[in-house]
């Protein structure tokens, strides 16, 4: 029998998903089970987090579990990713070991390993989380690489609650505005669970450089044929956001300019009035705002649209404990 | 109804505060119940800890439930506090954000912040836990910012265990050196405690440098009137120690130097003599010692002070773990 | 009644070191039970840790405890050991409080505290863990000092797994190359847990500066003379691998250059040919191999090696989580 991972939403059918959402849906209603009683989760944050580490923390508190927080390479050993390696630098040990003596410790390990940002075509490998599935022999979640499946999980339901069916509902996924350039992972994500939900998604963007990796906008494609809903990308803000049902917004970097952001940056500059406020809100069909969080206010969206009611970047937020809880005690099923 | 917060004991009344301290104790008797069964604290930590974060951690699952530890800045994103404020420096997310969806996970909130010392002006606003308090939706605790209300109860709480009655008692504060300027937040709460107790408080310091901020003098005297108590200001050791029951030691930085250091660093190097000494505990009727911890051996107190039998400081900070249960179980009450 | 700690096997009879291995397998067979339940130990990391802090952190949660993670001088003060200083350098809090108070708080406390690499007649007398020992009033469990007992419950565990008894069976020690100089403490205690097991053991180093300390070399004879078994120093590859049922590798620095290391570093880099590699392990007489991990690939030993069905490395990992929770229910049962 293989092991099921979660690594991103692309290895679930539509029915999968929507069972997962549902599953989210119960524990929102009714928290606390003993799914995973006496069970146990690693959760190795390569990079920081709050809501994540909080809502996973928590999640496995609810289900009678417990979650062990891990910091490879600052309270934990920096760890070898390459096979066949002679170890003579920084690393102390290799993902083999790690991933093997993990899975004797815990029932589920679960990964958050940034892009390093110098160079796309090594990044969008994915090395750290294909190599813990790899060598791991429990299953393991996706806390956010180069996708953020957990997010999307996330943000379908969200919108679920306020918008009930999401077929052919308008989409607008914007690029906004960020001082650093950030990780596309939620943009990509972003694309492949509004076209599984069979939206009509627009991708906007300042220019053509901000369209997403292939993979992402090939996946998007496919996922809108096969669910009956549309992709397209376009560079107009009004036409984008005329008659929206959903606004989601987030900042990444331009993938041509991966590894060379100094180039990139007066094109991003250029771009600050891609900013979400009211005025563009006003064009949609009482749409709806979302966004992942961490947001800059006033930088990607303005304080009015942030404490507008149709802002449901906080339910979105909460909907993380709930989803991951989902994950989990679907993934722990398995056994 | 309004929300009830755990910033400062100021807030609540006198027969609330023998509640707690009544709580606390029954605790202390009988540590284990299901109070906070399922439920869960977020701990954030701006600055760091090991007994406040030992004693919370560990309250929170006698009780049945669960603590989780944040280190925003370190393990979780810078957060902003200005309103309106264009978010396009180091913070990554404002306030508004972290407080509501921390609210949404947990169900309390605990908060330590230390003062900046660049600007009394500006710490004595304290600012952070105000904020949490205001976008929080769940009850928010004080860890210690400019007061330590934990703090109060645990010493309030030792000092009965071995006094009984604390009406009219005597009690000193005492400055003590210190190589560096220290928060005032512990002897700002001495004061409060102390007065609220009904004590005859002496505040006992070099010079009027040292008298503490206007707003808990001024609390101090409202609550010794209030119950039958005194307070007053002493820069003599040999009268303040006389007769004292209670003898508790700080050392804290001088607000009219506040930001300005180096110009106070002769004033507290000239005055190590106010190290806590038998000589000194001698003076005192059969008199207690205490301190918050960490205490500096030889500096703040000698050793000879720390190991005595009227050292009470592991008594007081025992009291943390059974008072912050004591909190927490009240505030969890208000659901 | 004297408080029993954990801090070196030494400490424990042959029948005791037996019974625990048995009560780790039980524990293995049958991983839950509530024998800590409401109880709580303090995992103290003056050094970082995965495999301890998850084995130890996890085994808690299985018998119902709670571990309290904390790192002093990172997110707790950093502590003053020496008895009688005068307190006014960088560490804000003495040993005697910090002891006292953490056992008000839990009843177990665990600590791991390598030596500093500078002189080693100061590492040998392994003050950190000597002073908990000392001030505490609830168990003490060495987690890593300049010895690491519960490895050494684990290696054993895992060898009596694959071979049944171990009496009279040849016992390998091989030294390795590593980049940098190692602390010694897992080589002393393969000494140690290998001849109270009665193994007849090798210690095989590339020159007699690799001896290990005499305290440990003595011990290891005396283990040896009471158990039936043997100790001896070899410099021999291939003398020593031939017949090995158990080669265990480390690295560790050669103390007559301790903390003078650049003297030491060519002879390290002379004997990189100390690798565990297939040739050599094809000496033995079908021996396992294990290492206390983590372990740097192709520097210490082979992929091939580390890939192969006789390495337990992965088993011995594993074991720390069952014995760890054989010491803790056994120092509990204390109360």
């Amino acid at each position: 029998m293989t092991l099921r991972h979660f690594l991103t939403t692309q290895d679930y059918s539509r029915a999968e998903i929507d069972a997962l959402l549902e599953h989210a849906a119960a524990f929102k209603r009714s928290p606390r089970s003993q799914q995973l009683a006496g069970k146990s989760v690693a959760l190795l944050f390569f990079n920081p987090s709050m809501r994540t580490r909080t809502s996973f923390e928590l999640g496995a508190f609810h289900l009678g579990g417990h979650a062990i927080v891990l910091a490879p390479g600052k309270d934990a050993w920096p760890i070898e990713f390459e096979v066949g390696s002679v170890m003579d630098g920084d690393t102390e040990e290799h993902i083999a070991e790690v991933a093997r003596v993990l899975s004797r410790y815990v029932d589920l390990i679960a990964v958050r390993a940034f892009p390093k940002f110098q160079d796309w075509q090594v990044d969008r490998q994915d090395t750290v989380i294909k190599a813990f599935a790899q060598y791991a022999t429990v299953p393991v979640i996706n806390m956010e690489t180069i996708t953020h499946p957990c997010q999307e999980l996330a943000h379908a339901l969200a919108m679920k609650e306020h918008l009930g069916s999401l077929q052919n509902k308008k989409y607008v996924l914007t690029w906004t505005y960020h001082p650093k350039p950030l990780n596309t992972a939620v943009a990509n994500s972003a694309l492949l669970i509004a076209t599984k939900m069979g939206m009509d998604v627009t991708l906007l963007c300042p220019t053509p450089d901000y369209v997403l990796d292939e993979r992402y906008m090939q996946a998007g494609f496919e996922n809108a044929q096969a669910n009956g809903g549309s992709l397209k990308v376009s560079h107009d803000i009004e036409e984008a956001y005329s008659g929206a049902h959903v606004v989601y917004a987030k900042s990444w970097g331009a993938l041509p300019y991966f590894g060379r952001w100094e180039q990139e940056k007066p094109i991003r500059e250029a771009n600050k009035h891609f900013i979400v406020d009211e005025a563009k809100m006003a064009l949609t069909d009482h749409g709806l705002f979302s966004h992942c969080l961490p947001l800059r206010r006033n930088v990607k969206a303005t304080d009015a649209v942030m404490d507008a009611p149709y802002c449901i970047a906080i339910d979105e937020a909460e909907n993380r404990l709930h989803v991951q809880k989902a994950v989990m005690a679907s993934l722990i099923g398995q056994g």
